[in-house]
C-alpha cells in the first residue's frame, strides 16, 4: 500500500514554534526529508528535549546557494518512499508555502498517486520580524506588507512607509533593492536586517534605505536573514551587538 | 511582584495549529485572555481533546465590526491582572502582529512596568489559502505576495497577476477591491475566496475579478474569510458547495 506525503512547515528553526500537527506527524512518521535551513535543527532541538522520533532522518540539505539535492530529486524522493509504503514527512523551513516550493512538491506526488496534506508553519517572513520587536503591520503606521525576494518584482513595489517590505533571500541584492526602494520610500527609511532568527547567530542590523548597504557590509551581515522596511522597524528593538538572548529565545528554553 | 504577559498567536481557529510554545504558555497561565476569532474555539478543541487548562479565561470578543471590550479596555486589563501578579496569556487569532494590534498591547504593557514574552502565531492571510491549496508564491506563477485590508491602499497595488493579493477583512468592500485591482490585473485574473478556514463553516468560492462581487452576494459569502487573487488560485482546489471537510481538516481530529 502506497504511504502518505504530510508536508510540514517547521518554522524558523526554534522546535517551540513547530505546531501540534507538526510534531503529531513527525511522530508518527516513518520517515522525514528536511531541509537544512530551520527545519533540521528543529530535529536536533527536539531530541535534546527527550522529545524521540523513530523515523529514519534523510538531510535534502537546501542552503541558500547550495542545493545538495535538486527539487527533481526531491520531488521523486518524497514520490519513491510513498510507493514503499512508508509514511513520508517532508520537513520544510517555515511554512510550505512562502517561497518553500510545497505546492510544486504536493502537486507532483498527487499526479504520481502519492495522497498529500499539508500543515503550515510559521514563517520567517513573520516571526523573525516580531522576534526583534517589529510589527508587520500597526495601527496608524502601516496597513500593508509585501513580502517579496531580493531577486524578483522590487522595482514595482507599491506605496510608501507605511507599506511595510519584507524581503526574504535578499541578503546579497541589498544594495539594488535599497537603491530602488528610496525612490519611493526616501533614503531615511528605516530598515532591519534579522539574520538567523531565533538561532545561535541572531543580530538584529538597524540603519536606513540610504545607510543599509555600507553598515551591512561593515557588520558582514549574512544569509539567512530577514530584511524589514518601513516605518515599523522604528516600532522595534535597538541594534545588538552579537546574539543576545532574547525573551522568545528564553522561553524556548 | 507582578505577573508577566505572554501574547500568543492562536493560530486560524484549529488547535492542531496552535505551537509548542503557545501551548506551554497556556499551560502555565493563570488567567487567559482570549479574542473570539479563532482564539476562543482553539479553548474549546483543547478541552474537548482533554487538554486541561486550570487558567480563568476572560473572553473579550472581537468579531469584526462588534467589540464588546474596546481596545483600551482590553491594554487596562492586561496590566491590571499582571499588577494582582498573575501570569497573563493574550490569546490572539492568527499571528498577534499582522493585523491584530499584537505591538500595541506588548508596548502599553512594558511602559507599564509588565514584562511581556510574544509566541508568534500562524497567520490566517497564509494557512487559509492553503487549506484550499493555494500557495501565496509558486515557482513561475508569483514571485511576491501582498496582505492588506479591503479598507486601505487598495489603490496603490502593484504589479500584476504574478504578485498575490491577500485581502483580510475584506468582504464588505469586495467589490470595490475587484473594480480596483482589475485595472491592473484584467477582469478575468482568478480570485478565491475561503470562508471560516479551518471552522465548520468553511467553503471556498471561486471566481473572477470581474465576477467575484456578484458570486459573493448570490452565495452570501460572509467574514471571517480571506481573500486570495492572482494566478496561484488557479493551482487551488475546485469550489466546494459547503463544508466539506478537508484533508487538514480531517488531520485535525
Ligand atoms: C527559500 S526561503 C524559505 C522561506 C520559508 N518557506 C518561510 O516561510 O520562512 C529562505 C529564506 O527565508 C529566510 N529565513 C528563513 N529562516 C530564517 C531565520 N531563522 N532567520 C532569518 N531568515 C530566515 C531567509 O531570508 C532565507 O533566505
Ligand atoms: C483582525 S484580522 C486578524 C488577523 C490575524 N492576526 C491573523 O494573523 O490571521 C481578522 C481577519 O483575519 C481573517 N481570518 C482570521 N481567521 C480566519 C479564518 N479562520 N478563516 C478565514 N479568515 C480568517 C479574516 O479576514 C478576518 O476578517
Amino acid at each position: 500500500m502506497t504511504g502518505r506525503v504530510t508536508l510540514v512547515g517547521a518554522g524558523p528553526g526554534n522546535a517551540g514554534l513547530l505546531t501540534l500537527h507538526g510534531l503529531r506527524a513527525l511522530q508518527q512518521a516513518d520517515v522525514i526529508v528536511a531541509d537544512r535551513l530551520g527545519a533540521r535543527s528543529v530535529l536536533t532541538q527536539l531530541a535534546a528535549d527527550g522529545i524521540a522520533l523513530t523515523a529514519e532522518v534523510i538531510d535534502v540539505g537546501k542552503l541558500p546557494g547550495h542545493h545538495p539535492v535538486p527539487q527533481d530529486g526531491i520531488n521523486a524522493l518524497l514520490v519513491q518512499l510513498a510507493r514503499e509504503g512508508r509514511d513520508v514527512v517532508r520537513l520544510k523551513g517555515g511554512d510550505p508555502f512562502v517561497f518553500g516550493r510545497g505546492r510544486e512538491e504536493q502537486l507532483f506526488c498527487e499526479a504520481a498517486g502519492v495522497p498529500v496534506d499539508v500543515v503550515p508553519g510559521i514563517t520567517s517572513a513573520i516571526a523573525v520580524p516580531a522576534v526583534a520587536g517589529i510589527p508587520l503591520t500597526h495601527i496608524g503606521i502601516a496597513t500593508a506588507f509585501t513580502v517579496v525576494t531580493g531577486h524578483d518584482q522590487i522595482e514595482e513595489l507599491p506605496g510608501g512607509r507605511d507599506h511595510t517590505v519584507v524581503l526574504l533571500m535578499g541578503v546579497t541584492t541589498l544594495g539594488h533593492s535599497a537603491h530602488v526602494l528610496a525612490a519611493t520610500r526616501g533614503v531615511d527609511c528605516p530598515v532591519a536586517i534579522i539574520e538567523d532568527g531565533y538561532g545561535e547567530r541572531q543580530r538584529v542590523t538597524i540603519g536606513t534605505l540610504g545607510t543599509i548597504a555600507g553598515v551591512a557590509a561593515t557588520r558582514q551581515v549574512r544569509s539567512p536573514a530577514v530584511i524589514v522596511i518601513g516605518d515599523v522597524v522604528a516600532l522595534g528593538a535597538r541594534e545588538e551587538p552579537g546574539s543576545a538572548p532574547t525573551r522568545i529565545a528564553e522561553l524556548a528554553g
